[in-house]
């Protein structure tokens, strides 16, 4: 390949421009976030400082890095009987690697057991879009509620919850929120959206309260913040990410081989067909 | 825990109900599946044969089989330009097992890069049933045409390749599906609708042929077998798995550490901000 | 980028570099893998044959092409107990698609849950490498097994079941390799080494037999057939791969949401610290 | 299911055993982190805090909390290159979700691609256990280098770069324990440590120095908190996840589909048989 240095500059250009981004710069020596030298921002910026500018590509206001911060460190966790810490406890038994438990676990955050915070954004954006078309509130919740019972099924995204009466994470994520709306901060728009919604719940359920849930309140903060929608769902990855390494990680030390979602001498209801033999009008033995 | 021998029967039936499966049956030394004694298949069926079994319930005539096996062995790769082979590849060279590069590369065989076959079985029923409710042929094709281009755009599943002006695969695989209806092992009607969907595409085009390609000619045998359009994407992936440890087994032999998607004295374009200080009215320094 | 032309050939010759395989060649309207036409496959080869020409390079004899099916197909499913299995299950209530589903679970068959075909391989390759030095048999089976004991641990890979007093898929797969070594299709070799190791486990264990698993007795089909040791593993995995697309499939059409190990009326055992204040002699409060 | 009343409390107790955590605590309407109310934690406790008492047990120190915040900020990309950051993109082109492609990603943080901050501070941990048994600093350096070099190879994970002459990370870093050992907050001792590795390298080398890298550097401070080797492999999965959803989300507003590694209109370097026509001994015509 002796024409290879002549052909070096085209080459490279053509393939970068297949690998093209905006989030980091290298040369040796030198790595830039977004522009700024790594060396700057270590120890100036907090991890959920780095996660704001990573993903938005602006460094956030030191109230808004804290209202992040707090997203992200109130729902790492809710035990295992989510799908997704038993499949890491269990992963951990199986003589695969912490990222490999990781990602098995991670990975089943889909839009049932990860999407609620995301809808409950795409919702709050919704219903902040028709007041910004002039709508009232009233008018513009039930709007927002109607199009994502149509979307998404009765349960609405990040309202209510199966175990908690009062999630203890929502009230004290809006105070957070009120806080900082007071301080000028952030607006408190989509805390107001988001109290509208309660309220239109229960007068639908005849009085009885739905209250926010975790969901609920991290999508406040991700509005008031203005991520997207889509984000909402990755940022809840992050933070759920922390449980499921502590999971994996107590499970490898609790030890354990092959550890399946129940005791080993407890069985499967079987409701096939009963025993038979095989017997085809054209046999198929492949002998 | 003195109670728990008497406790054992209720115990173990709760949780039988919460685990609960046609597929399989377990007692000591008795391994069944959909009924038949293992000890009975095993030389008797064929792997393709078994995936039959395994996802509905009952077994396949040998006519039935041989059209599943082929769809199955002609479609496990199609080069390391597909973004799950390159995965598998690359996933082989930074230190995980095996199933782990199978895991990452399957993964993403999702809508756009595994779903071209579940969305063309989907079409070809949805002319079908139009069919069955009376409409012309001709016009069956149409409306599912319109459907499909309306659902996932205007490139649709099963037809035309980026690189393939015929896809080899496709012509030989109806042959096959020909051969059968001749026989009277299949209806041959799934193969019709797709031929007709190939001529009303044409026409489309000004008389220029958009011919199936891989998935809508396997998406042909799976409607033929009566395959719920859901598991033509379960059945791919069963299907490029092959394709996957392949390339993951031969990127092993081949070597290399953190294998990157271009060589390393290539870099990417960079098109964010340039250098900056870092300097906020707020500052956050966290030291 | 004027100059891309004349750039075209060292450029491409340089990323096919990056990108090298002897699994696929294409050019449009041609696939060839391992040098044969696609086109000339379909029909002919059944699907495990496919799986044996794309990790081994060449076809199998019809004999070898049954055995590898045989393996296949007899480790499909062991049922939700599995924990590869319940996270397939589990996954399929989370949002997420067949292809991830089957990735989350595929990704855990790893050295203790998918592994042991692998190293029962090794072990038998061991022992046979023994033999070929001159060793007899039941020296190069106790060198085998004091090496696998020392490698993985007391349970030896292969052999013996917690659930199955004679797991009744191996006695079966035995027989069809007994049956091919009588008709000299393979050596048998592997045969006789795996029932020297069964018996030196008896001697072990005082008399009580230790009798050979699913593992042990597609691992000898693996040996007898020629695969490395660390294919038995991917092997595994495309076989594996079928029951988990059942399960996923079939817990799919149950229903479900966010499905965990437990019914939800369960709860864990906590046995961390109890309730207690925050304090810290250096408080943080982010606020 | 009449008896299940009287069932419930063995029932319960049975499955609680199965799953067992000292991380979470839950009631209705309570959630307690390691003893923490959660309430009480939010809004007080950042999320690299949080981080540190989910995966330790006990919160950290504000100086511990900001030297963790530090490593995880530190690390969380190193452009697409990576075969990580490559797979996120090429994962986000293929019609999954963002979870699905963060885990495809995750997945392959594996020994090679990840491990190597578990490596160094297992090696400044064999080092430190020499120092505590009476070795001089030389001899206890050149031991541990020699150990880690027959582990893992020629290449000491922690130091040298294929691409940075010096990682601009590692001096920063440093600097940050340098700080808080100054203050009596950490010991010092794997900066010293890690400083004398550096030097050995560099004799071994016959001057040339092979400077620590990122890897080395957050491995310093996981040491020097007192994180078991296991956790810095965690630990690094947490934060390149960031990069990880960075890229992924960049990738999907970018758009394209079925992003592979290289341009379309480059291949790969075929290497195996020519076209040959299918011919075997016995014919397999599986028709």
């Amino acid at each position: 390949m002796s024409d290879t240095e002549t052909a070096t500059a085209p080459d490279r250009r053509a393939s970068e421009d297949w690998w093209r981004t905006s989030i980091i710069e290298m040369t040796p020596g030198v790595i830039r976030y977004r522009g700024y030298p790594i060396q700057d921002l270590i120890g100036h910026i907090s991890f959920a400082e780095m996660i704001w500018l990573m993903t938005r590509g602006e460094l956030p206001s030191q109230a808004q890095g804290r209202l992040l911060d707090a997203a992200l460190m109130s729902a790492v966790d809710h035990g295992p009987q989510a799908p997704s810490i038993a499949i890491a406890r269990m992963a951990a038994t199986c003589g695969v690697g912490l990222n490999n438990a990781m990602a098995s676990a991670v990975n089943v955050l889909g839009d049932v057991h990860g999407g609620a915070g995301e809808q409950a954004v795409e919702m709050y954006q919704s219903i902040a879009a028709q007041l910004d078309a002039g709508a009232a509130m009233d008018a513009a919740v039930r709007a927002g509620l109607d199009e994502a019972v149509d979307r998404h099924g009765k349960f609405v995204s990040g309202f209510g919850h199966r175990f908690h009466p009062l999630d203890p994470r929502a009230p004290r994520l809006l105070e957070l929120v009120d806080e900082a709306a007071h301080d000028g901060q952030v607006s408190g728009r989509f805390a107001n959206i988001a109290r509208a919604v309660e309220d239109e719940l229960a007068r639908r359920k005849g009085g009885k309260r739905i209250p926010m849930n975790i969901d609920g309140a991290t999508a406040v903060i991700y509005a008031e913040l203005g991520f997207p929608a889509a984000l909402a769902r990755g940022l809840f990855c992050l933070s759920r990410s922390v449980g499921i390494l502590s999971h994996a990680w107590e499970q490898t030390q609790q030890g354990g081989r092959n550890k399946g979602p129940i005791p080993r001498d407890y069985l499967w209801t079987y409701d096939g067909p009963p025993k038979r033999a095989l017997s085809r009008t054209e046999p198929t033995d492949i002998k």
